[in-house]
Order: C-alpha cells, then structure tokens, then sequence
C-alpha cells in the first residue's frame, strides 16, 4: 500500500485505511518516541486492541480509527439482505465501542456509521458497503478541514520567528492531521514561519516529551523540550511569544477544560502578558455546560506519578497522592478561542452562543444532524 | 553506636558524629525512597564519595559533613607538632574540598574548620583535636539554631490545619535537622497543628517525590506527592493557605533563586492570593547581588529530562532541550522573607539592608567573623 505521508509538514498520519488489503493502518503511538512503527490491521480484535492500549490516541483519530473498523468489518460480512448486515455491523459497533468506553469521539463516530448505513436501507449490500466507506472517509475528511480551519485562523494571531510553548499533545497524529493547538504551526511553518516551539513534557504521562517532542521534529520544526516546571523561566526570558493549547471541553462561558497543567500555563501566560489561546474545534463546546464548575475532574490511579515509566519506584510506599487527570482554566486567563468557524474573544458567554446560532457549512456539528 | 533519631518530630538526621568508632554517619540519601539506610564512614575517601555521590546532599548538611570528616581526619594524624598537624590538615582539607567543587558551603566548613585549628596553635596535639571536634559540633548544631529559628518565626505566620505547599527538599535531610521550608511545619507538628502538606514532585530529579514525602511521611506528617503542573489546581480547589520554600541565594532587592519552578510557584500563588513565604538563612542572602538580574543560572545536562530515571529513552533522540537548574522569583511575588533573626517584608531592598546593621547573637555569619 502507499499512503501519502509527505503532502504536507505535518508529515505523520496517525491513521489511514489500507481498502486494497482490508485493513487499518495507524502509527503505534506507544513505541514513541523511539520508534516509528505502522502497523496494519485486519482483524477487528487488532482494531479493538490498538484502541484499548492507546497505541492509536487523540480524540479525533480514535474515531476515524473505529470509523474505518466499523466500514472493515461490514466489508468482511458475508451477509446480503439490509436486515442482517445491521445484524453484523451492530456487532461490530458493539465490540469497537467497548475497546474504550470513556472515549466519546468513539461512540460519535460510530453511531454516525450506524446512521448512515439505516440512510441506505433498500440498497444492495454492496452499495451500502460502499456508502460505509465514504461516510468513514467524511469523517476523516471533515476532521482535516476542521483543523486545518483552526490553522489557518490561528495563523493569522502568529508572526514569523515566535516562540510558541504548547502543552500535552494536540497536534497531527492525534488527529487526521495537523492537529488542533499544533495546526497553526505546521501551517506557519508551510509558509516559512519558523517558529520556535517549546513542548512541555506534561507529567505525568509525558504526552509532551513522547509525542509533540516527536511529531514536531519529524516535521523539521524547531521543537525544545522543557519540564513542566520551567514555562515560568522561558517566559520570563522572553523565550515565548504566544501559548497554544488543545481543549477537552468548552464551557459556556469560556472555561476551558484540558490536560493537568494547563491553567497554570495561563495564569503563568497572563502574569507575563503573553496571550493564551485555546484551539477548539466546535464539537468541544459544550453550550450546556455553563462553567468550568460543572466540569468533573477525573482522578487517575496513583501508580502513574510514583512509578509509571520509571525503572524503580520514585516516591515513598504507600504516600498519598492526588492525580487529576484536567484542570479548569478560568475564561479570564484566555485571550481568545480559536475554532473552525472563527477567532472568539471575550465576553465568551456572548460570543459563544453566538458562534453556535450562525448557520455554516464547515464543521462536523451541522453534519451529524 | 546510638543516635537520638527520636528526639523530635523531625525525626530523620542526615549526618551524625560517631566519634567512639571514629566514623561519620549518614542517611544513604541515593537509596531514598526505597531503603531508609544508614551508613558508617571511617575512611576519608568513603566520606569524599559520599559528597561527590550525594549520599549526603543539600548545603547545610554537606558543610556538616565535611566539619566531621576534617575532624575525624586530624584525630587520625600520629602529628604531634602543630606545623605536621597543620600540614596533615591541609591535605585532608583540600582531599575534603575536592569532593564537590561548586558546593559554597563545604568550603565555607572547612575553612572554619582550619581558622579554629589556627586559632589553637601552642596546644598539644590532644588540644588541637578536641577543639576541632567542637567546632565541627559547633557547625551543626549552630545550623540547627538557624533551622529552628526560621522554624518558630515561619510558624507564626501559619494557622493549624492549614494546606501548605513546598517545592523540592528544603527539609531535615538537607541540614542538621528541621530543614529551613520544612521546619515550620516540623515545629507545628510538635504542637499538633495537622498541616496538610503538598510536596511538588520537581522535575526533573524528583527531590519532592524522592526526599520530601518521604522525610514527612517518615515525620508521620500528612503529606501528598503532586507533579509539579498540578499546583494550580490545588490552589484553585482550596486545598493550598501557604507556600513555604526555600532558596539558594538572595539578591539585595529579595529577588530569590531557588529550584526551577520556584517563581511558577510564586506566580500561582499570586494569582490565586495565597502568601507566598521563602525561608531563608542569613548566610543565602547576598547583599552584594543587586537583583535577580545578577545571578547566573546554571543549566544541566539533557539527559536529566530525557533519560534519568527511566526505564527506556522518553523524548525523541536528538531533540533539543533546556534545562535550567534554578530559577529566579521577583521580588514582588513574595509576601515574606523568612530567615533566623526575623521575617522580612517588603520593600525588600530596606528592609533586608536593615537587618545586617543590626547587631544579633543568633546565626552563624556573626560566629564566622
């Protein structure tokens, strides 16, 4: 198979389908960053496994990734009537959906291939197949557009040569490509930007150091590596420039949930006065969700901060430890929202809702309607 | 031997005298947190390897040590005329002083240690020797002075119950005992305040998660690891009423270096309006530094970030890296200056000028002159 790596800087593609072989291609993102290794699956229990043990990430390329499954697995049904090939593809629904229960892109996506496939009833196996595949291809043709939408805005707040510190990974191979916080970057850097990016390495489970580390200098980018703790230091030496963020989830008054660590990033950004964006794309704006308040916060098991990684045991036996797993930056702390459709600034509580009443046809919240 | 490891809360010491079997005793602080080993050290290159190996760590303690090491190398020297005693002195001082060439305060012990030998000169060998091994007793009990009189002023400024948050190991295993950010808390353990402590884990040689949760945890203190970039989560949840740190070096105008992080710290707390307390010994502040400005921060090697500790390689090979050592915390950040004659406020500059006109009996850089 060939797969066109190189059409762009951001060279990496995290996953991609191989239809000629029936199968899955993803970059097995757990043997990063010493190790550039796609793998090909063709089984549905590699599929599910690839997305249970993380060896494919990111909201957005999980659900390509269980896209492209759910259109494999139908493509293998021997089944001919409408009626028993919904039989076989809510099987396979099923079985991918439980590789990672929390993941909501996961069950969006999949429940958008089951929509679909209800869309054709009437054709003929092969042609729903056939539709299967080209909704599976939408879905990683719409996350692109999206991201490289948030690029292009986002590019528009950046100037040649800045230093731009980023946190955890948002970037290309956690999406179709480009990523989200690191689109305007890659896009800059098409253009000759030659930003200087500083990656965090986003304790603890180094997301920064094992995976933007990684994808950036595969791209060529200027990428430094730094401890969490010394953003405070690159910023007052006047290293940085402007802060890019991905994002969980929006609230509706710009809250923003993300990786641990991001809202000392902002409250470091606006102690500096170095503006903090967040790159959002719609679908992680939650209008119901009214402030950073209603936002649980997931705890993670202690092993993670004590041992993980580690080749002997760094904190004392049995010492308590606290390990959420994002925090809440405050609306006060972001200078603007950078989605698919547009800049937002302050007041967000305005702007958002506004963003949400504008009618558009970029974007995959019209689409799923 | 018995040492009185007991004898208050801050229970664990890092170096001891066991002048019986003519040997120094230290806490392997290498092994921590996984073996709490003490050792014994007759030889002088088991003490030098000690030093340079940093089995015994953090200034205080490094002068402790190198105190008892010159003295129980002179109590071996078959010299009886002062000139041969001297001259044995000198060579254990420089063989001593070799050990960790940008320590301060090794060099400042020993030198103490061969003003008081000369200082002796015309008494017997015997004299000679057990003056020594006053001064070397002097050295660490006058640190415990120090420790215990930042202690007590420190905790005046702290209320029982309270959420306090340390960066890195300013404990008792870095000094004689009670540590300098530490001993607040130790003295108010003593008098059953039921701090609840935050240890930042401190990337990247994880003195908070290898030293300070261990030290508390072996103090029964209650103490919780975090990595470093959850700090602003547990001051936005509340948890956190004080921040207590210590430093490396003051400037004139209460500018501090301290470990990287410090001044991350520093502008959290800030933000979040919670005091922000440097505990500082009369000998760290320098009134001839003007401002941070002054102060070169030393930068370490790659490797600490990308490889140390771990199992296997976590960044990519070859990527850039920075990593500063310390870095410097404005003095506006800073609610208050903690040291053994007192606690400063601002304006700085006034304030801490003020205090070396002052005449005062407590705290070594008197007992140096």
């Amino acid at each position: 198979m060939s797969m066109n790596y190189r059409s762009s800087i951001a060279s990496v593609q995290a996953v991609a389908l191989d239809d000629e072989n029936n199968s899955l291609v993803i970059l097995d993102q757990t043997l990063l960053p010493n190790e550039k290794k796609y793998i090909s699956l063709s089984e549905q229990k590699d599929i599910w496994e690839a997305i249970y043990s993380l060896r494919v990430r990111g909201a957005p390329a999980i659900g390509i990734a269980a896209a492209y499954g759910a259109y494999l697995g139908i493509k293998a049904s021997k089944a001919s009537a409408y009626g028993d090939l919904l039989k076989d593809f809510t099987e396979v629904k099923n079985y991918l959906a439980s590789s990672r229960p929390t993941a909501v892109n996961l069950f969006w996506a999949l429940n958008r291939m089951e929509l679909r496939l209800k869309m054709e009833k009437g054709k003929s196996a092969d042609e729903i197949k056939s539709a299967l595949k080209d909704e599976a291809e939408s879905i990683r043709k719409e996350d692109e557009e999206v991201c490289k939408a948030i690029g292009k805005f986002g590019l528009t707040l950046l100037k040649p040569g800045w230093g731009i510190l980023t946190h955890c990974n948002a970037g290309t191979i956690a999406t179709s490509r480009y990523g989200t916080a690191l689109a305007p970057v890659y896009l800059g850097e098409e253009l000759g930007y030659n930003f200087k990016v500083f990656a965090d390495e986003t304790r603890p489970l180094l997301q920064g150091a094992r995976l933007t580390a990684w994808e950036l200098k595969e791209a060529g980018i200027d990428v430094t590596l730094i401890c969490d703790n010394m953003a405070s230091i690159i910023m007052k030496e006047g290293k940085i420039q402007a802060v890019l963020v991905g994002c969980d989830r929006v609230a509706a008054n710009g809250d923003t949930a993300n990786k641990i660590g991001t809202s000392g990033v902002a409250v470091l950004a606006k102690y500096y006065g170095i503006p903090f964006y967040v790159c959002a794309p719609m679908s992680t704006i939650d209008l119901n969700c009214n402030t950073g308040r209603d936002i649980h916060i997931e705890l993670r098991p202690d092993d993670e901060i004590t041992e993980k990684w580690y080749s002997r045991r760094m904190a004392p036996e049995g010492v308590k430890v606290y390990n959420p797993c994002f925090d809440v930056t405050d609306n006060q702390l972001i200078t603007a929202i950078i989605t698919q459709k547009g800049i937002i600034y302050p007041p967000f509580s305005d702007n958002l809702a506004s963003l949400f009443k504008e009618q558009d046809t970029l974007g995959k919240e019209k689409i799923v309607e």
